[in-house]
Formats: structure tokens, sequence, C-alpha cells
């Protein structure tokens, strides 16, 4: 699991694409467990990366877009990253 | 730095991201040392992006497209991520 702090996150864009996987989870009506148990990722950690708080890896960026039936490109989109 | 393994990328997805990392770098006409410079990533650590060969952060995704002029979702659309 990584542990890669988000203290360089220093425009915000951690918090947006948190908030952009967190926006589409709820348009699907999943919770934020279920997300965390479809794309095999630790539950604490899945909502420390929707609160922007873990530089999240490229693996689970892929590992929650295919949760969520969509691409990691769209997802960074969403948060026009 | 992130030095987290690539062994779980099953599907290639990093292997794709750092092929469309170099593709976007030499049409710029950067080197692989001018591009770590510009991201502020180790030199090292950028040739094993390039070559899929670690789970690269977000963040760091975010660096490279900022010193190539691109956004991090054109990165991964690219790769047809």
């Amino acid at each position: 699991m990584a542990r890669i702090s988000a203290l360089q996150d220093n425009d915000g864009s951690l918090l947006r694409l948190g908030e952009a996987i967190r926006a589409r989870r709820r348009a699907l009506d999943l919770s934020q467990e279920a997300l965390a148990d479809a794309a095999g990722i630790d539950r604490s950690h899945m909502g420390k990366i929707e609160r922007g708080e873990r530089n999240v890896t490229f693996l689970n960026i892929a590992r929650i877009a295919t949760a969520m039936g969509c691409r990691p490109s769209e997802l960074l989109a969403d948060a026009e990253l």
C-alpha cells in the first residue's frame, strides 16, 4: 500500500482528483467501502485518497477507474487535471 | 522519491504510460535528463518511469506533464489509458 505524503500537493491537484473520484462514486451510488473493495484498495487508504491526503499511484488510479467503469484519463479530466 | 514496485502492472499500463511520456518528450526534442531536471525528478527514476518499471505517483505524472506543457490527463490519453 502506498503511503506517500501529500505534503507536496502545492496546487491542490490531489484534492481535486479526490473530489472527482468521490463525485463519480456518488453518481454511481457506490459507498466508499464498496468502491475500495471493488478496486482492491484498503478502505482507510481509499478515504485518504478521496480527501487528497495521499499521493495516489498510477496503478491505484487505474484500479479506481476500472472499478467505476471509466478510464484513468477520464477521472483526471473530471478534475480538470 | 517514490520507489514503488511495478510488479502489479499486469496489463502493461505503466509500460504504455512510459512510452507516451517518451514519445511526447522526443517530439519536444528534450533529453531524458532535461525532462527529469525540468520536472524535479531524479534522473535514474525518470528512466525507470519511462521504461514502466515504477508505479509513478500522481504528483510525478503532474510534474512531468507540466514540464512538457500538457495536462496529466493528456499524457494518460496519449497512452489510451
